[in-house]
């Protein structure tokens, strides 16, 4: 079958490879029907994690089941279904409650990288585990939707809910990309009185004021601004959606007294400097994580299929498999307006 | 003064009373600057629970601060102020955390009842312990907004946050009254999937549909058509906003195994009949209380002055004091699409 | 096999019945190792609400899996478990989460009942989803331990977990029987400053000071005690585990405004006289349920595997399955200070 | 009057100082029964954040109110009196909840910082806003609580209730000095399973072990032998009470994965090196802060009173105001088993 691969830095690729094995008692074999580039993705084509040449990347995927292992009991050949991009072993207690990344059996793995799961931007995708997690796909949820419930949408949702937005606060969300306009989107679900939304690029600032934020342009003065509009307090909340040094220093600089910092921005550094001196007069409470995609299908799903929140407005670009490499290099670029591509395995 | 006076059932006047007293060390006494009808106030008109006669009533007020006493540290002459419909000592544990209807020392009252508070529809009111029952109005707060404060907002407030609802979930509210309504508005705060809006008046459903709610009318299948809605399972919470017996049965009747019903509509039953059976087999929680106003105040008031929530629109009719009793007359017979009645006490 | 079989009102007998038939693809059969009586079974013996005579009943039992059906991924033939008194589905989203009692695809059921399932006061049971409804006795429980892990202990539980006990609060439990107990063991686990322990059998008050809550005679003047001890307030919570119509109006009447009543006793009343009046002006949560025992497995086993709480003072008498006549006549009589009643199949 | 004084690094001494100012009409003035010193105030001993030559210090301490601003409505002269360690300005949205730490007036401080209040290592006290930060000790508490009342006790249970412990989790306190103590004692509140108490002084491992915790002796294989105690899977919480480095970075280690860190202990680094990667393998919520003492009087309060916990063991030694110089000495030297220091104003 094809599928984008890892060829070195800067360099994905449309190859041949492969087919998936056939599964494993609990496994299943999904056909992908959709799937897209994440700004995760991103951090894999420059060549920061880099997976073994070879490798197929993506993690977020729908499609149908045509094959399954004998223990699996909630999906049959023709189902159509969500993949989590982020699996578990299914199994343990935090599993079953759809916490994937607390397994307790250390199956927490991303697709496409180098936790021994092959990528999702192909035209068909291995699963493990496949009662856990795979979700079907209920009427009223269309396939752009879909692919959003694999993993940005739930993780704009994680850096929300981790906020603890009560009704009538202050949230401000830091960098609005793809999961930063996630996030914006979910925080409004729990009653904010204000959402600041900070980045720098116009197209991103607009698409923020157009689910009710407020636009905050930090190559200008966003932070006066901020607190300025809080009395000096600051926001309440902080959903930090970069995950840079600098962006993560911002918001424990911006967040009030008392205040909650929600990360789920990507940062992988081994020594960031902590202002440990400033939390402590602050008081606040911090938090990162990759997001446990299954946890939150119950709470999305519906929301999702009864229009309450429409997150397809993030795709602005569509392609085919076969064009990957320039989806990459465009998406890499952040030309053309490019917020999220959408990929089409079938072409 | 003038005020609204309780002369028996279905004869309430605007007469001539008392000034209110110098207030006591903690007190205040606030010139009245707009005040309103609520639905509980119909309880007294027609004679359920009658204050002695002459006594004045309503407890829905704002106005300007005119005079305070020695102890009051919060508040000063001159001052635009929300009062709570419903006081507490102030100074016990749940009184300083605004839950004054759970007072320790018996404080809590409503004005214009026989608690032996008179009532805010006059041109003056007496406010005890000031510095917790007032909350100065911020700017961006209109003085119909303001008078929503002091009572129906919050106390729809309380119905929505008692509801316990998840973001996904399924709300219905029973009755779309002023205080329907006001819940309506704000369980979406907490992220529904959908909110169920019942009622027979085609005025209050098209008011819940333009709210974002599905009208559900009861004088057709309402029941019937949420059930479908839902798989046969019902919403998860249910919002009761009548207080009548059969409304609050159909609550217990319509919620979802595991769910939760969250009565604001008065019901004054010593022995209501409770389907105990029901409720174990399905395992609910239940709720019902006169709303702690001022609790609510740091969650609401920003959400009205961010423009966040609109309640304004509650208002149908505005009409001066010194035409309370056809004000009274009109709301209690429902003529003229009344919804909410406003009263200037200048007039 | 053999089990103990309703034959009538007062006349519960062992008695030769077929042995269970092999399970579903998502079932297993467990032979039983230990089974106890629960005061809820005494409503079946005193034919409140009769099976269809012949039927087996009880609904406590732990023991060995002896044959699991092709889709049970997480036990074999071998495995030592406990079986849930209730069970769920084990497929829908509540029972995902282990609560079964809200099962979606109206699985709830409890064992040895008129609902479809066979008794566990046999020497063995038919399981219906296996994988939900079944959990491995981990190392460090007792058998003894182990039994009331399958519904009594986590019945106590829901009740103190329902009653929103916070640190330093007061909190009443009406009902010192098997389950109040429970319920007295558990609300430590949520710090209250006091646990009044409300019963009128001196071996029951006894057993509740042993567990350090403070015993109110309620043949003496209980309520005026506790009211004086708590400056004429009440306690913040009030669990009720008795079920009958006045304890639950006693403890409507008890508990502080703003609290919270958690009823595990069963009543099946379809018009319980509540006091609505009261409840509105207190300010008051309210919760009954039937307990959805798999979704506290997870916190209760280690704490009784830790020696954190100790449950199995509880069991006052051991018999065999053979006794089981004379066990019920003996614990409906409540004689020779019975408290609960384990039984043996082996003998 | 006399008062302990900071004359350099390692130079405390008891000194004539003037007394206190009298009163702006919301504050007070306290005659101390008995202060102590906290591990804080080595801090200031050592020279790490010095106040102004000559500056009082000491910030926990229990008396008797000698005089009021004519504002102050809850407090008289002779009036029995617990003073929060650290102050708000009373009045705004945080302070009235208590959460004075979070005050939006720039009022949060420490007695007996350079932050402008003096210290309550004297024979009297200026507490400004006296109704917020004042409260009355009530009947049952002794003064030694009382003391711990002022600080400690709340800052311990800020650390345990910060770790979100459920019932029967795991939970690890990394220093078993005074404040590590009662984070013990209070974490016990939550239910947990186990807690793992971390230290390597014998004498503090000894008392941890009296308050049901398990030892771990750091000096050996502490975190080896929780990680095997717990299936490698680390405790679900951790509450830090060192404040240094290395204990905060152990703290991250340890925690399970979805886990809490909460950390009591105080640092100060601007730039603590923060295992970023590792926070987002894990998923983690960190906290740090300042304890709002007033906030948790209320909990605190009444399970002294009722003996449920007794945090006095802590008090090793008690010695004079005038002995002041040499009680630092003593307990910056962990000489004689100290464990905390108590002082009595009046020798």
């Amino acid at each position: 079958m094809r599928a984008l691969v890892f060829c070195g830095p800067e360099d994905i690729r449309c190859e041949t490879v492969p087919d998936p094995s056939p599964p494993d008692e609990r496994g299943a074999v999904v056909r992908i029907e959709r799937t897209a580039i994440c700004g995760s993705d991103l951090h894999i084509y420059h060549g920061h994690m880099s997976p073994d040449p070879g490798y197929s990347v993506g993690h977020e995927a729908i499609g149908e089941v045509v094959e399954v292992g004998s223990a699996v009991s909630r999906f049959r050949p023709g189902d159509r279904v969500l993949v989590s991009g982020v699996v578990g072993c299914g199994d343990c207690g935090p599993c079953r409650l759809g916490r994937v990344t607390a397994c307790e059996r250390g199956g927490a793995a991303v697709f496409g990288t180098n936790q021994g799961l092959h990528g999702a931007q192909a035209e068909a995708l291995a699963v493990p585990a496949a009662d856990a997690n795979l979700c079907a796909i209920p009427d009223g949820i269309g396939p752009e939707q879909a692919v959003l419930l694999t993993d940005i949408l739930p993780t704009g949702y994680l850096g929300a809910e981790g906020a603890e937005i009560e009704p009538g606060q202050d949230v401000a969300v830091i960098g609005c990309g793809p999961v930063g306009l996630m996030s914006i989107l979910t925080a409004s679900l729990f009653g904010p009185a204000r959402i600041f939304a900070l980045d720098s690029v116009p197209e991103r600032l607009a698409a923020a004021e157009r689910l009710g934020a407020i636009p905050c342009d930090v190559s200008g003065d966003a932070h006066a601004g901020i607190a300025e509009a809080t009395h000096g307090l600051g926001p309440h909340s902080v959903i930090e959606a970069v995950g840079s040094d600098g962006t993560i220093q911002a918001a424990l600089s911006l967040v009030r007294r008392g205040g909650v910092v929600s990360v789920v921005g990507v940062n992988t550094s081994l020594a960031f400097p902590f202002p440990m001196a400033l939390a402590l007069v602050k008081g606040i409470t911090f938090r990162i994580g990759v997001c446990p995609v299954p946890r939150y299908w119950t709470r999305l799903i519906p929301l999702v299929a009864q229009g309450r929140i429409r997150p397809e407005f993030v795709f602005s670009h569509r392609m085919g498999l076969s064009e990957g490499s320039a989806a990459y290099d465009l998406f890499a670029a952040r030309r053309d307006g490019v917020l999220k591509v959408l990929l089409d395995p079938t072409t």
